[in-house]
């Protein structure tokens, strides 16, 4: 019962922010007149020491050391005595370790964040520097339209700024202080929370503290934000692994980023993708886990809420990893222009054909059809779509004229998804602009 | 299969949004010279006229009528002719239902906005005329500390403002316009996005084409948006039907919101709060599916993505449901003072105990160390712990005194507590106040 | 909150089984001398006239019908007149509804198994009829070893049959009679309920009546049963999507399994195995929301559980058309044997290379190696592997020799692998044969 | 890259299991001629060393052992040389791995059978002892009817033996050989795969090579296994919490169950409930992970697959400290019996009062409506339901008559539901009896 009940071996990753908190926390007591500034520095002091411990890996853990805070407080009167006892006053593990954790989640989402934006960086730079490559656009896993390389970066990108978005909002709501709400009631000796915030450098105080010590939307939320994002890099890494097919072959994953068999010699696998991809359904598990241990809890603090902290460290552990592999990927990527162009096909102009049609001022419902009809006479004469002669579309319509060749070139095509947000080459640098943009705005 | 492929049981929702969509659209192809200003006109009257029969529920759907779409084109086209076949330029299903989606969505969300809303001030409304009423805190389901009961109920009401804060910003980004992206690869008729989203009061344009067609961020935002909301109701349904039990009997339900029993005539059963508890395992169902069916699909449109609108408009309605009928049992919800009063027990007040010897200068863990041996030697004796002598609690410790007679006072222990986001009086006007406020500035 | 108690919308599908359920405990009742031979006669013709009233279409639902429970014995009453306020005694809605879900879901689970044989038995016919046919096997997306084409439509075959032997498992445990559990505490009145079994063909009945009101294991393991046949479909659905597409070009969809573009003419889309991909969400969305709403609830029954039905309901309803539409893909699929022929290249015979030393005597792991020594020395010869000359060959091994030319021969290779489950003909032989055991063990 | 791809870190658990599938795979490459008997003794001999490092805690990894199969390979090749080369002739890691995992998770089944039968042989002991205690039996947590306390404790033990008829299904299909499968399509060297079985003691061999080493049913089951169990535990927790709060003060937990407050001296909180409540969330997540990622996955190994271990080790402790920690709270649980019976009240006769009439011919719903005005008056006139007098009892019936009297003693009432599955003594021994055959028969 001990083992299950104890939280030592995985919340020892606090140690850093709990003696943060408890600085503050001293600090606090000591303006509120609970501790004399000689108590206080004696605390500091030692609370200092504490930290070099760890930093340095030399503090032994008791067996009796249920969890990080009852170890750093045991270890804080080794060191300094029973003084050590008035640093929790007015204070219970329930604030303490929920301020904690915030403390931590802080730290870690400014990181995530960093490597989030790295990725994007690196993608939006590859995007620039690859704009002039073609290759097929798919819907439905069909070939749909011509499209730009760096058009399909792009969509990926622009998802992951939404990411970014968003967990500056979670970051928000992850800095609120909690610390001086006691168990339940508050706090009762006059601890300034103010004083607190200012210390911990949190941007507001909670409201209410029955809500501060159990609420856990700030976890639920970060596991959902890591829950999206990494969708958003399931869905890339699957088209990576597609493409990086022998019969797609647009790309090829750098050695570092792929493994062979143990049985084929000739195989060459993309791992670093497939533990992407999968590690989709690992994330949103906990999401799901948090939520359900959540739902139907009674309020304030309950043990259940120990659960909080695995998920947190597995997930960022989790994000830290799947974002550096993602930006090596991305980096070391070998593209085959050529394999590229050779996919794209005339079918794929069917749509542009059916626009001449309208531009020549037939109603799209009836172009539409006609290039349909157009796409059934070359299947059905088995030759390519641009291979029909002007006779032979003229009877399917008689606005077909010379001009008609102009329809099957595909860097003309790509060139009139002009409309902001399409392939075309202008507005594929607008976006490049627009994300650039918002990596600066965000950064600052 | 034509059954398994069509969406018109459920997408017909969307006709509003149809309709509202291809006007804009209309508009957009004019002032791109694609139509002309009686064509438009003719258009945007059949529109009308369409519109008008949906809401006068005099359309009829052909059996051939496979989603919205397609059954407001026919109907337009059997209204004004061939004009219809020009709506569609340039546009594709893949943009223009998820701009029908988010056009959906976002009167959606500012419906549940408000009852969201109605739902926090009707709570605040109750905190702050009944903030006399003391009760016990209870944490881990035991009895904690003596709280104000408008501090229970605040603590759920702040727990909703996140929620409040969270549906504004998945509402930012529901707000975004894809119209113009096409099927995949753009609009290539100079469609001008800005107007369309100016027509359609859009914050802002999507991106990417690719992206834009096949994103549905939003949808598993606001799935995840009401999962969490969900959870607080659920832990406040969960106190709810706690202490709505014959053996707390601090609150009893309104006729309304309880239902009787098939077989035992005593019984008076709180439905309306188990509805509202197992809701969340539903809500939360939906969002999990989606990002199951999100996770590793491929890029831009594929078919899976259809399972989006069943899910938003169960998850809507669901929620737009449950925030009423709290909403109603709050305001109807009876309290019982005297048996909140009898609950409050001097053992409550062990922590004012060993703060009270805190005051008088003892370290924290002594305090709470001999406040324990009190505790003990009360229920040792077979006395409430306010029943020991002065003479008793001396053996434990010389600094009691006479005046430790203050601390067994349930409304003196409360005001104690004082430091912002506490359950005294004055901290619980506080939080009213920032509740308050909270709700101007959301709703400005 | 009358809309929101009642649950009358969606579990009038349960009529039959209502009225099913009535008719056998009104035998139990008249054994037990709480109805004359007379009471129950009247009973049960007046309950065959409310099945007919369903069956014709011709019952009325009153305001007041909350659900099909209370609309039944409604209707009974104002057929029959104050006999049918007999019905009730010692029954309670509670022991009512979840006999009413367990006789309906029995019978949609048979539905669900014959379907299920139906789609195994479509696939077994298939992989028996065309194997003759090799196509390369895929790791991680990367073509691997020749196999046969009957290998992977039995290697989905296989999975499916597991996914029948799990539904066999949870039928029987749906097939468990809780009638006479009362609300909780039982059968007063001495009901036979080995009589209510036998009239209603149970196989058992519950133990304890408290679980037996309140237990939704049953539709918890349906859901999950659901969700893994999910996976498996999916999964089946997402390598038909590739070999679907341009670049495999192994398959062809028939036209009644996919669909247009209402903007890109060329297009032929597979609708149909994309919403069986997508379904494995909804599905196990479902699964997941049942088991939060069960998580934590307190004993016996509470209006918490009212949410199994929705659940029951949607995803039979989801299964019923999956693998219909699965059974109609996999019957009329083309197969384009060029094409899967083509797609065979001789580094896939890269492993056959190394057994070829093995047997002659190299340990495996040498052999591995000198494998793919030769493999990288085709790559950089620019050659195919099978190319290479015995000379060059014997540079890296001196047990090459002549017969080396019998790798290169697909046909040859898997042959080779006719170990019970392998890739030979023999062992498909030996997999359909034991499939087709299965199909008639388990029919039996 | 090779941090996120390495799985040495957790597929250690596997060590044992490896060698025990390499042994009997050497045996068989003996028995198809592919190693000499002296080869195989040596690589015998080789593998029962590196067991024996294993066990002895001096195996050392090198940091190129990127997983447990290849760390065994290398150190068994340091041991005996060369030789080692021709141990994973015609193996791959993919059947390896696959094989290793069963065999681990046979174990791990039958370790947490084992728990979960000493876990329901506490709770049946606990309730043939007790069987004489009357508490109430709750429906929505209101009060219901008068029931045995025992019939509570096998309420709770009954769902648990259907979790462990669940996990001998799940062992059942986890003990089938994967092993001769290879990466994809079989084993071409002759192996016999009946022996390889026959070594391993296991119940089948896998039909299908690649179905056999990329599916994961097995997993999946096991994981939803656990998550099912737990949503019983956690509603057995959920019980007990609630009877463990002072409101309730049914039951109490022994110290060594429970923990106290960092800051409320009196508090004593039921950890060991709440967290087995709170893991209930945590497994169930990792079912949902798989799931997820499993969904959509293309046919055969992909690296995604390497998610499954961590979950099932994860799993497995969790499930195996759960087991043990509700075992130790259920066989030290107090109970207290005056409160228990305190808290019975007659309006939970109610129901018999309806019987009463019932049995005196009037029809149920009836009977139902005047015990319901009994109550009603009784509540009027503010006493007790058993205190109204005849006289006005006979207002509202006729039938009611002296013998009414016997109705307002619970233990009379409990005895009536003696039908089979109800509370009374005779049926509670029954209950009792198929519980204990049942184990008898599993563990047969």
């Amino acid at each position: 019962m001990e083992k299950f009940n104890s939280s030592i071996t995985y919340d020892r990753h606090l140690w850093e922010a709990d003696v943060q908190g408890s600085k503050a926390y001293s600090r606090g007591l000591e303006k509120a007149g609970l501790l004399t500034k000689a108590e206080m520095d004696q605390i500091l002091h030692g609370l200092d020491k504490v930290a070099e411990e760890w930093a340095q890996g030399t503090f032994k853990l008791n067996p009796n050391d249920e969890d990080i805070h009852t170890a750093n407080e045991r270890r804080l009167k080794e060191l300094i005595g029973e003084t050590a006892g008035k640093l929790h006053t007015g204070r219970s593990r329930n604030d303490q370790v929920v301020t904690d954790l915030r403390l931590w989640m802080r730290h870690s989402c400014s990181t995530l964040s960093a490597l989030l934006w790295e990725l994007i960086r690196t993608m939006v730079d590859r995007a620039e520097a690859e704009r002039d490559i073609l290759f097929p656009g798919y819907t439905h896993l069909q070939r749909a339209q011509p499209i730009l390389w760096s058009h399909w970066i792009l969509s990926h990108a622009v998802a992951l700024t939404r990411d970014s978005e968003r967990l500056l909002e979670v970051q928000k709501r992850i800095n609120v202080l909690p610390l001086g709400s006691g168990a339940i009631a508050g706090n009762p000796l006059g601890v300034d929370r103010e004083l607190l915030r200012a210390e911990l450098n949190f941007g507001a105080i909670s409201l209410n503290s029955m809500d501060a010590t159990s609420e856990r939307d700030f976890v639920a939320e970060f596991l959902f934000w890591a829950s999206l994002c990494m969708t958003h890099l399931s869905r890339m890494a699957e088209d990576l692994i597609l493409y990086g097919t022998k019969e797609f072959s647009f790309v090829q994953l750098s050695d570092a980023y792929s493994t062979g068999s143990s049985l084929m010699p000739q195989k060459k696998n993309p791992d670093s993708l497939e533990l992407i991809r999968s590690k989709a359904g690992r994330v949103f598990g906990r999401c799901a886990g948090l939520l359900m241990t959540l739902k139907g809890l009674p309020s304030t603090y309950n043990k259940d809420l120990q659960e909080d902290k695995e998920a947190v460290f597995e997930v960022s552990d989790t994000m830290s990893a799947v974002l550096q592999v993602a930006t090596g990927v991305i980096s070391t990527l070998q593209i085959n222009r050529e394999n590229m162009a050779r996919a794209l096909s005339p079918d794929m102009l069917a749509t542009d054909l059916a626009y001449y049609l309208v531009r020549k001022g037939m109603p799209f419902r009836q172009a539409h059809e006609a290039s349909g009809k157009a796409v059934f006479m070359a299947e059905t004469k088995g030759v390519a779509l641009n291979q029909l002669s002007l006779q032979e579309l003229q009877t399917i319509s008689p606005l077909f004229s010379g001009d008609v060749s102009r329809v099957w070139d595909y860097g003309h095509s790509v060139e009139q998804y002009a409309a902001l947000g399409g392939t075309a080459r202008s507005s594929v640098d607008w976006q490049i602009g627009q994300v650039r943009a918002l990596l600066r705005a965000q950064q600052a």
